[in-house]
């Protein structure tokens, strides 16, 4: 059990559109980020190279539900967790709060899979050195 | 029932990654222009002017899943139908597909909501003229 | 001599500001969009694979100036040439209309290069078979 | 005469191409988020409301020169500074730096404008207060 991981960030003005909010999509853009910022904590690269090639993780899904608007200049907690761990992928819980307001909260589903270019992706079981640093961000159940 | 609305678009270069392929967030903005065109279509305004203010549709809900990657230059069919259509907003199943190939399916959720400068937008219910319209797009069941 | 190349297209809401009007970080997708549109008619691969490796254009310099606001749903004719031909890079000329109406005028340079992997990218001379290809763009002078 | 105001950041994956480098449209959105960010520490709101209605600052102008590629996750410290200070516009001069390595340099110019839903922006004369706070971030000449 673990409090979640954090990052703060300001809605930039790019990131709004013209009903003056932030635009649904720039949530799953804060996703990647906070995401990205954990396994960098936890010491797991995002692309790794070993003997065999590069592992990366794609998303195989991606949700959000929004509950809040959110304002240009205005700061959101980004609160990532990894919600279920499984042998071939991970799913982030990911929360979205202006101070104590819920703005959004959503999940992404990553695939621990083997890459090279021009080929698809295939999903291999999750090397236990990156499951185990993975299982310290487990959320409370 | 009606056969579902089409967009074709092609992967641009900046919506690639250093993996490639697509990046996921690129699906979500995919999805905004296949639903604006489509509501152009059938003549509906995403953000619409009465003597009460304006009408628009903030998303509450989105969601995809990625089925296969795709690479840049590569052109994308995104269907769109009406999945759901509910008293105060409306479902729209989408699916992504290069040739016979499923890339990612997803929907989004909108609600018909009055919205004004500054304050959080107001669920009503889906005026009678656009749910009639909104209703010629619901897919086959 | 030559018409320039021209792609159309409207204004995406998530592309809008809380300004109500398109950012200007979204014209220089446009221009990417219609750069890409161009060479693609001309039959020039954006990266083209040959017995060496990859060949591939680089952005040196983007500029560009915002004459008048577009907003939301309105549509942007992009009018691309080739402003001038040098011997390891090409200049696009680029300019935005609605209607009659300058909205923003700029360039972009690329530079034809070699690329590799984790490689800084090396400066080539333009194969002949694509320089004739684009000198067909050029803009009346 | 004072130093650059600073930002450093790192490349996210979504800001990547399949080049494996950052894509050139990245450095524009870095661009708004330094000359914001510098804005806050000064106290200069981007959207400022009056008696009179709203001032903002929609660029006129953006350029930046590519000088070398950054990859994902590398850090790039942007350094903004201001570089013309005219009676009814301010041009802010920007480098991108990694480590010792210049990635890339440009610069905004950035009117200051009274601003209104649906009107084309009025270029009125910066507010003798937020001139005299930009003045403090002038750069040696």
């Amino acid at each position: 059990m673990s409090a979640p991981f954090q990052v703060t960030k300001r809605v930039e003005f790019r990131e709004t559109d013209a009903a003056g909010i932030a635009h649904f999509t720039a949530f799953f853009g804060y996703m990647e980020e906070a995401e990205h910022a954990m396994l960098r904590q936890l010491g797991i690269k995002v692309m790794t190279a070993d003997p065999d090639g590069t592992i990366s993780w794609p998303r195989v899904s991606a949700h959000c539900d929004f509950r809040a608007p959110i304002r240009f200049d205005e700061d959101l907690d980004v609160l990532v967790c990894v919600e279920e761990l499984g042998e071939k992928s991970v799913k982030y819980g990911i929360r979205f709060l202006h101070g104590e307001t819920l703005i959004a909260e959503g999940y992404t589903i990553a695939a621990c899979c083997r890459v090279a270019a021009d080929e698809k992706p295939k999903s291999i079981t999750i090397p236990s050195e990156m499951a185990e640093k993975l299982a310290t961000m487990k959320s409370p159940t």
